[in-house]
Parts: C-alpha cells; sequence; structure tokens
C-alpha cells in the first residue's frame, strides 16, 4: 500500500485512457487512484466520452458516485433514463445497470469515483 | 445502515449548510451522504466559498478528494500553498494540514469527498 501523498494538479495534466471496444469514444484518467496516490479508500477518475460515444453498459458490486463537469446526456440507473447536464450528482448503487451516453454536440464529461477495493 | 439508493439530481436541488464560524463564507452541501442516501463507502460535499471567505484551517486523520468547479482560490497542503482554479484535483492525505481560500471575486465552489467512517 502506498502512503498518500498531498497532490494539487489540472485534470488535464493527467493522461487519458481508452476504455475500450465496449465503450467508444470514451476515455478515463485516473485523477487519484490507489496504486499512485495511495488513495484510502476512494479512487477518482475523469470520464470523457466523445459526442456520439458511451460507456459500457454494465453492473457491477461497487458503486458510482458522479458529477457531470461538462456536456449533456443520459445516464441509465436500472430501468430507468436521467438527463444530466453540468452539476447533476449520480448516486449509482452496487448492483445496478447503468451507462452513461452523449446526447450532445460537445464532449461529455463527468467524475466518477470507485473504492479502492472492489 | 440505509440501503444505496439511485440518484440523479442537480447539485443546486441540495441544501447548502452554513460550515460555521471557523469558516466565514462557507457553506457544505451533502450531495451523496451515508445517512440519507446509503453510500457504502465514501460522501460527496460541495463547498462553496464566497468571495474573501475560507473554509476551516485544520488536521485531522481522514483524507479529502477535492476538484474544483468554480472560481479561484488557494489551498494549503501542509506548508505548501498551491493556487487552484476550475479542474483541480487535490488530494489531501490523513493527517495533513490544509485549509482552502478564496482569492478571487466570485464563489468558490469545489467538491469535497470523505470516507463515510471518518
Amino acid at each position: 500500500m502506498v502512503q498518500p501523498k498531498a497532490k494539487a494538479v489540472h485534470y488535464k495534466t493527467i493522461p487519458a485512457q481508452e476504455v475500450g471496444e465496449e465503450a467508444p469514444g470514451s476515455t478515463i484518467s485516473w485523477l487519484i487512484d490507489g496504486p499512485k496516490d495511495g488513495a484510502p479508500v476512494y479512487a477518482l477518475r475523469m470520464i470523457e466520452v466523445a459526442a456520439g460515444g458511451h460507456t459500457p453498459d454494465h453492473t457491477h458490486s461497487h458503486e458510482h458516485e458522479n458529477f457531470v463537469v461538462e456536456g449533456r446526456g443520459r445516464v441509465r440507473l436500472g430501468d430507468e433514463w436521467h438527463a444530466i447536464e453540468p452539476g447533476y450528482v449520480i448516486l449509482v448503487p452496487p448492483g445496478i445497470r447503468h451507462q452513461y451516453q452523449n446526447t450532445g454536440d460537445t464532449t461529455l464529461k463527468f467524475l466518477c469515483g470507485v473504492p479502492v477495493e472492489r
């Protein structure tokens, strides 16, 4: 376990990685993580979804805590879809099917927290 | 323990409370918490600091994970101060003295995560 290290950087200085073929147009940047930063319990990522793109349609046993920073889209929470825009806060409970879709013309950007142990 | 509940709301719909006399001009909104939302491991708050205001100058045994949404300011991390603006991500490790100050003319707004158990 890495000891937590103080950090204050702009998120754009942190490299973005392609999420993969299940999430066309989507990248993930690990803003605060366990292995590098020593996050004690929670990791914070920035997800960026290009116009027309989406995140995986999936379900897993850990939660997400999301906050929309830029762009417009919608999020599936179980059987319901919710329109989202900057300032929206979303709790995706464990075990709930979820997906983010960009429904706008610009990049959808949102923070996505997950437990370090998952 | 409350079961986690799916949620997608704008943060401005969540009431803000005064932080207290140790943080003049500062309010806190519990966007995702343990008692109300059933956050499994992490709570997410929005801190708003009016021009000229600041958060408490303090130290505690849990970490913060912060993300600047609006405004300008600076943050103390131990003996160092860092200028911050929208898009900055900050990890305040456990046991580190820290304080946010608004150095701009508009409200400084940042997300602040904390462990539910603290």
